[in-house]
């Protein structure tokens, strides 16, 4: 009998329900909610909110958490265990007080920040970016460990295992490797056509083959719901209840690849098991081991000339005007085309790690070298000019583009480009395991899902995204893989 | 200093919390939620609904209701603190663990209701049925007063006052003058065409005309959203976010009228004022006072010729091949047409009642008389026969049509009569007051709204149902005015 334990369920079930309540708001505020629910909502939200902080922190959680130390317990259950202590830790070292400042400050500074980016304005933005940074290093130094940089420790929170020691060394390496592929790529003068894919795409027929990509990858519409918000996202209630947006625009390309890229994050969700599932382990194990999934399902599988040979002639049909006359091969070509931009959502698959490049380096200079929030326009403008080759004409293009840091979000963008680099890590091993490119072009995209279920999707939380790589793969992270699946699929799309 | 009140803030914001919630999940699982989601949710929703029971029992918040008594109150404040004693004394009575179980069964209960309804077969149903009818005894059982019967504590939920010796007597009355007259009215031989209502009406044009219509009516879409259920309903997390369903089929007169009804509780809602929503006493004041605004709206404004004088072109527009032939008077007589049916949702404003009168009837024996579940099939097939003429051929058209009792809701039903009832003494005296129908043939749907607004909206629960219909006509319930209003109506209609 473990007392502690089934003690604690009670209160982790309460938690739950509370975290649960607060995403289907969230989902219902970004889908669906009219304009003038926001004030009266809020309140509910925020009540909720409190509610979920005060059963974490309760003393009796904390007593019970430490007895559990004493008990029999199976792997799952100390996973679950050693969650919710560090759940504990990191709500319980920041002064209530500083706490919900911070909270007041973030409920208005997504506001500021959209204004100033309408404006085109860094200066009306830069004094509330600057008390997010003094409160993210604030808190962050409260929960620091002895002689832990600051930085690591908001790294840690996205991704354990990954401190600015890995990834100095990972971004190096894209550094060091993909700016020249780059600038060769772009010198060689290669024209893509990719017009055809601009044009008079009806938002149903665009809805009608997004479901249909959807189900075709792996998407169950038994346990899963797709919508339209104004930008694409997943969220999950639970294992049987998972949730895609998309939205659409003449580009058709837009909601093909991010219905297949959502498609990816809800295809993990829908794979935890049920003894997993709405306990504090029963989510993805890491925002880069999601990432990996998605961009897996969106550039691995969804941007792969195998993956269209069996679905090519429906999309032709969905839009015949559009695409009766373009070939399946300059269809791939398009939706491959690189082309260096200043906008990192809009990014192309080669050039995409390079924003997140650029992030980091600035994140880290903002964290750990008090660079001045004044100076960020200017460096935020040379490292695309320098990186991408390419110079922002106005802030709006340039670093007001993400609202990442105006939710005080800090640490997170590094784990957009280590998903990609584990995606192709996992890429290289499976292309041993089986005839990947065949599967895709027999249209059996069963036991290549199967593979990410039985391998990375079944653990949850159980294991750091870093040991699942290495379990399944057999290697510890290794970003040359991820180089050498860009440079090879690039190199002989464009033929350099 | 009102300190006891003051103190119950923080208690009464968290129930609000957890209830608003409970409504968004009930939402979501009418029209959005996936299919498997079920079990799951219905987890969460049970941790809520604990929740909130834990809040409104907690006995501090009842050592500060009595402490209250002793304060110096305004008139609100004093309605709150009696309706959470209320709400205290419901819920006290009932064991915290049978609570939740049954809030479990219900939030799975609708689901197997709809399988049932689907399939045809009241079996796979019966069982939970007959759960559903156990618990609310039980629960009656624990809050009955002295002598009190169960079913008169259920009425006495959904509309205070009206007990089952004030119901006999009411539909004693209709069932005496309502059957005579509808048989006089079937025998007369009179003709109504209505043959073009039934078509190729799309979806998308019913959904065009159908937010037309609402925002016609006062529906206001900043505040409010429309979706589609398989039964139509109306909720509202607060006053700012108010939101109906419909449902389309061929018959265009479903989603028209279904609209409008539920345009009538929705405008009631956005009419709470601003200091009472989120509060105990922020919403409609009875199931019965909710009723006679929405069938005031659909048959008193919606069935009415004059609303139709301005509009009827709009509608002729929406569908021209269907209509462009057909005469306002031609529409408004078959949107009128008496025809004794097996559908509650689909019946006349004349027969409505009586379909009503059979729930009634029904849900006396299944509380008060032990009636065997089994026996249901044929005893509403019985009485339907007796009543209206016609006899189901099947439960989907007979005894599982209402989602109601699948729902636990027992005693809800005469609320419907009792609704319409209401309104037309209502509608009786706002004739004196301004000239109706010249009104709505001038298309200022203002006037009558602002009267609604004015009289009955605005107190939210501050009065009953019966007081507010006392305070605004000058007299007590009387329900020949409803006679009198649909005898004279199809009277005229029908020429008998």
């Amino acid at each position: 009998m473990n007392k502690a334990y089934e003690q604690l369920q009670t209160y982790l079930e309460r938690a739950q329900a509370f975290q649960t309540a607060r995403v289907l708001f969230e989902w219902d505020n970004e889908t669906l909610a009219p304009r003038a629910a926001g004030p009266n909502t809020s309140r509910v939200v925020g009540t909720l909110s409190g509610e979920y902080f005060s059963v974490i922190t309760d003393p009796e959680v904390k007593k019970l958490v430490k007895e559990c130390e004493k008990e029999d317990l199976t792997e799952t259950e100390k996973a679950i265990v050693r969650e919710l202590a560090e759940e504990i830790d990191k709500l319980e070292k920041v002064p209530a007080k500083e706490y919900r400042e911070f909270s007041e400050l973030t409920s208005e500074s997504a506001r500021i920040w959209a204004d100033a980016r309408k404006k085109k304005d860094f200066d009306s933005f830069a004094p509330t970016l600057k008390k997010l940074i003094e409160y993210t290093k604030k808190f962050a130094s409260y929960r620091a460990g002895e002689g832990q940089k600051l930085y690591d420790v908001l790294l840690d929170d996205y991704e354990k295992g990954f401190d600015m020691e890995t990834l100095d060394r990972f971004f190096g390496t894209l550094k060091e490797q993909l700016v020249p592929f780059l600038k060769k790529l772009t010198d060689s003068g290669v024209k893509v056509d990719d017009s055809f894919l601009t044009g008079d795409y009806s938002e149903r027929d665009q809805e009608a083959i997004g479901r249909f990509l959807a189900e075709y990858v792996g998407f169950d519409f038994d346990k899963g719901v797709m919508a339209v918000s104004a930008h694409p996202f997943t969220t999950n209630l639970h294992n049987k209840d998972v949730r895609i947006t998309t939205s659409y625009n003449n580009h058709v390309d837009d909601s093909l690849f991010s219905v297949i890229h959502e498609s990816g994050h809800a295809i993990y969700e829908m794979g935890i098991p049920d003894d997993l599932t709405q306990t504090l382990v029963g989510t993805g194990a890491s925002m880069g081991m999601h990432e990996s999934q998605s961009r897996f399902f969106e550039n691995i599988i969804g941007r792969n000339r195998a993956f269209w040979v069996p679905v090519y002639g429906r999309l032709q049909k969905q839009f015949p005007a559009q695409l009766k006359e373009v070939s399946l091969d300059q269809f791939v070509k398009a939706v491959n085309k690189v082309e260096p931009s200043l906008i990192r959502t809009q990014a192309d698959e080669l050039t995409y790690s390079l924003h997140v490049l650029i992030r980091y380096e600035i994140e880290k200079m903002l964290i750990e070298e008090d660079l001045d929030v004044e100076e960020l326009p200017r460096i935020w403008a040379d490292k695309y000019e320098e990186y991408l080759g390419v110079r922002p004409k106005d802030v709006a293009e340039g670093v007001l583009q993400d609202i990442h840091w105006s939710q005080g979000s800090f640490g997170y963008f590094p784990s957009y480009a280590l998903g990609s680099a584990f995606g192709a890590q996992l890429y290289a091993y499976m292309k041993k395991e089986m005839d990947f490119e065949g599967l895709l072009e027999k249209g059996d995209m069963g036991r290549i899902r199967e593979f990410l279920r039985e391998n990375i999707h079944r653990y949850g939380k159980l294991k750091t995204s870093r040991q699942m790589l290495k379990d399944v793969t057999g290697e510890d992270f290794d970003p040359q893989y991820y180089i050498d699946y860009l440079t090879d699929k690039y190199g002989k799309l464009y033929g350099i």
